[in-house]
């Protein structure tokens, strides 16, 4: 299997669109024909949210190279979401998208080493998953290792776009150094191991970089030059495409996420009178071409 | 429901034992009686596991007052090893013991939310989950929330047992003040909101502190006056009882954990001769006593 950063940077060139759809499915916020289920039925609820993936993938996959499904809206609904979970990754499959997995797991050791066969080595298991780096090294080398093995990947929380991630993120040492370099400089360096970066001139090993603080994002991108920058924040929470431009080098190496304003298009003006299925077309593709204007 | 810290902490009376068994389960290391699959099939190995920790359970309840399951080793075989981990949850309270979920998750709004609804507020949920710090306190406060209604709780990683943590965790500002303990004071005020402190003085937010660095254990133990500190550390990890007699306040407010030197205690020359399971239940029994002798 190609080097994962090579797999993703081709997808996004042939569709020319470097972003991905976020698949964050909340029962009470499907189109109002999908909210059928009784109240309290959660095998009801968690089968229209399933109908509801399947189309958001169909609708979006014309537009998009990748999907970042959310585990947590899965895990809501415990081993029977999970599968769930497992399905949508093989439905992305059949459509020809990568799936990177938003489960932001972190362990040590030969933990860490388990949750990599379930994510990244096992066939079912998603092409990247999202890693946090409180651990240190020894919570990142083993999905490193697994992902470099099988032609998959990571991407590590160096930067989330939440205001509060500032309180440890930017906790900044005597000569004013922020935690979040600090750990873009370990993830650069874990990212340049041997056989780790592809043709492309990117690592398997990639970065989570919110787009709400571009000049953050600057420095980051001089930081990490060979980490793809998983790029959350635009649209519901309030990034533009002109700030999410300050993650790509030279035009590439990043893939900018939505989720809420491409799932819910239904709910927006713009797309008023469209079936919920076509609103999501229209927005995942309105979303590609937003982005790639900026760049 | 009665507040978390209030159930753990009475448990742990009843049975003066402020202690919890680590449910780790690999396949590889399986007492040979059970590691009967053959290989490559996975649906066996993981009905070797599910029998493994009915095993584990039975032998380690009259000695413990609770387990905690690494979601990771489940994880590895995907939403079929999900349901695997919820049998565990449902035998071990069958059992009488309190569970706490070792599954570090971490996410911001309603995607944390998400979270918490499935592990925290879902009646086959665990009383109380590890959670990551890294994104702030967006990322904990549903987590305190969703626990705090359902009479459950959550532990906050603080300060962890290996190694590499310290490349983070230990990352300081001008003051010399380490990032732990900025985290430290963050858990010790998220944990002391309205309706979170139970009767016995504890709040149901509390915190990982590894018992590997005692000196820092003495002053994390100042700095959250009311968490309850979930060890890790003894054992396989390097930490004696005396170094976990650190974490403790009064003789309380801690529960010491312990996998591997429990779960695989048939390879210890010391209950050689022994079943499996009467070696489980010896190992807990033992280390039990050696932390109660410590305090």
């Amino acid at each position: 299997m190609p080097n994962f950063a090579d797999r993703l940077l081709t997808a996004i060139a042939a569709k020319n669109a470097p972003v991905c759809v976020g698949i964050d499915p909340q029962y009470d916020k499907l189109p109002p024909a999908l909210r059928t289920a009784a109240p309290g039925d959660a095998a009801g609820q968690l089968a229209r949210i399933a109908e509801f993936c399947w189309g958001v993938l169909d609708a979006a996959a014309p537009a998009v190279p990748a999907v970042k499904p959310q585990s947590a809206y899965f895990e809501a609904y415990g081993a029977a979401g999970v599968q769930v979970y497992e399905q949508v990754t093989a439905w992305a499959r059949q459509l020809g998208l990568l799936v990177i997995g938003d489960v932001k797991r972190n362990d040590i050791g030969s933990t860490a080493a388990a949750y990599a066969r379930g994510h990244l080595e096992r066939p079912e298991g998603t092409d990247a998953v999202t890693v946090n780096p409180y651990l240190g090294a020894d919570g990142i080398a083993p999905f490193v290792q697994a992902g470099a093995a099988a032609g998959r990947g990571l991407f590590v929380l160096v930067r989330t776009s939440n205001p509060s991630g500032a309180y440890v993120q930017d906790f900044a040492d005597a000569a004013g150094r922020k935690l979040h370099v600090h750990v873009a400089e370990l993830v650069a360096r874990l990212g340049d191991g041997d056989g780790l970066v592809g043709e492309k001139g990117f690592s398997c090993v990639g970065a989570v970089v919110g787009a709400t603080y571009p000049d953050e994002a600057r420095l980051l991108r001089r930081l990490m030059p060979r980490q793809i920058f998983l790029v959350p924040g635009y649209g519901a929470q309030g990034a533009a495409a002109a700030d999410c431009a300050a993650c790509f080098r030279d035009g590439t190496g990043a893939i900018v996420n939505a989720s809420r304003s491409v799932l819910y298009a239904h709910e927006n003006k713009q797309y008023a009178g469209m079936d919920w299925k076509s609103a999501v077309a229209a927005a995942a593709k309105a979303f590609a071409g937003d982005i790639r204007s900026a760049l």
